[in-house]
């Protein structure tokens, strides 16, 4: 079912099934060059002309970018604010369509399964499916991440 | 067996079993501080003295920013330069410890697995296994990620 992050969010708070989305993540050729001089320059990050001899055909941001620029979307929204302890990892990354200057990104979040701790009583464990879409509704990236996140009671 | 990369990497010249490392990579408070408030805002990760009452009990890296930060040290030690074409994505990646203020962490990349792609003759698929870790030797991070690269003779 589609929700809307509330205040706070604590381990209570998801139940498997539970959807969110934030609004659209704006990627820019600046904002594109900046990220990938600083943390992944690859010819087809940072150049626009060398990107065009490139399979990609013109410059497309790095995953680093896609991944950092969408979780900040989310932490916006109102994602585990309050609750949340941080993350173990994350699971089956796929980057599948490259993120180009001029795209709007959606995020979609969608809770595929929560657990209490066994060590620790004041947290839980709650697992997320992440679809990451462009302006053409077209999924450019997804992962399967877990949270730990404080039960609402601790 | 450790090697150096060249100055230009192609798939011909992955095999299974090599292993290559970066030099240090040096975290503090205010980079963990920058990089969070742009794209990872959590209170552990932007403000030192409300970190002290979380888990962490201080201040940490965004995990964002170790995948980050640790890829750009393999691109400036010559990762790919030439070859690469890109990441489909990665997998089983592990925040296993805190980077905090302070530390210096090493990657430590091993090619696990080459194959030819069986549509492209002009590139193929390397897998590689990532292991970052801090001045105690201890691993804060894993992943396993494959990456596109271009044949030698392509």
């Amino acid at each position: 079912m589609r929700k809307e992050f509330g205040a706070e969010q604590y381990f209570e708070d998801f139940a498997p099934g539970d959807e969110f989305r934030t609004g659209p993540v704006h990627f820019d050729e600046a904002g594109i060059v900046a990220f990938a001089r600083e943390f992944d320059p690859q010819p087809f990050h940072i150049d626009a002309q060398a990107a065009r001899h490139t399979l990609y055909g013109g410059l497309i941001a790095s995953g680093w970018q896609v991944c950092a620029a969408t979780f900040r979307a989310l932490v916006d929204a109102g994602f585990l604010r309050g609750g949340g302890m941080g993350s173990p990892g994350l699971d089956e990354l796929r980057w599948k369509k490259p993120v180009r200057p001029g795209d709007d990104l959606e995020v979609r979040l969608t809770i595929t399964g929560t657990r209490p701790s066994n060590s620790r009583a004041d947290r839980g464990y709650v697992d997320f499916a992440v679809d990451v879409r462009n302006q053409a509704g077209e999924t450019v990236m997804s992962y399967r991440v877990t949270e730990i996140v404080r039960r609402r009671e601790a």
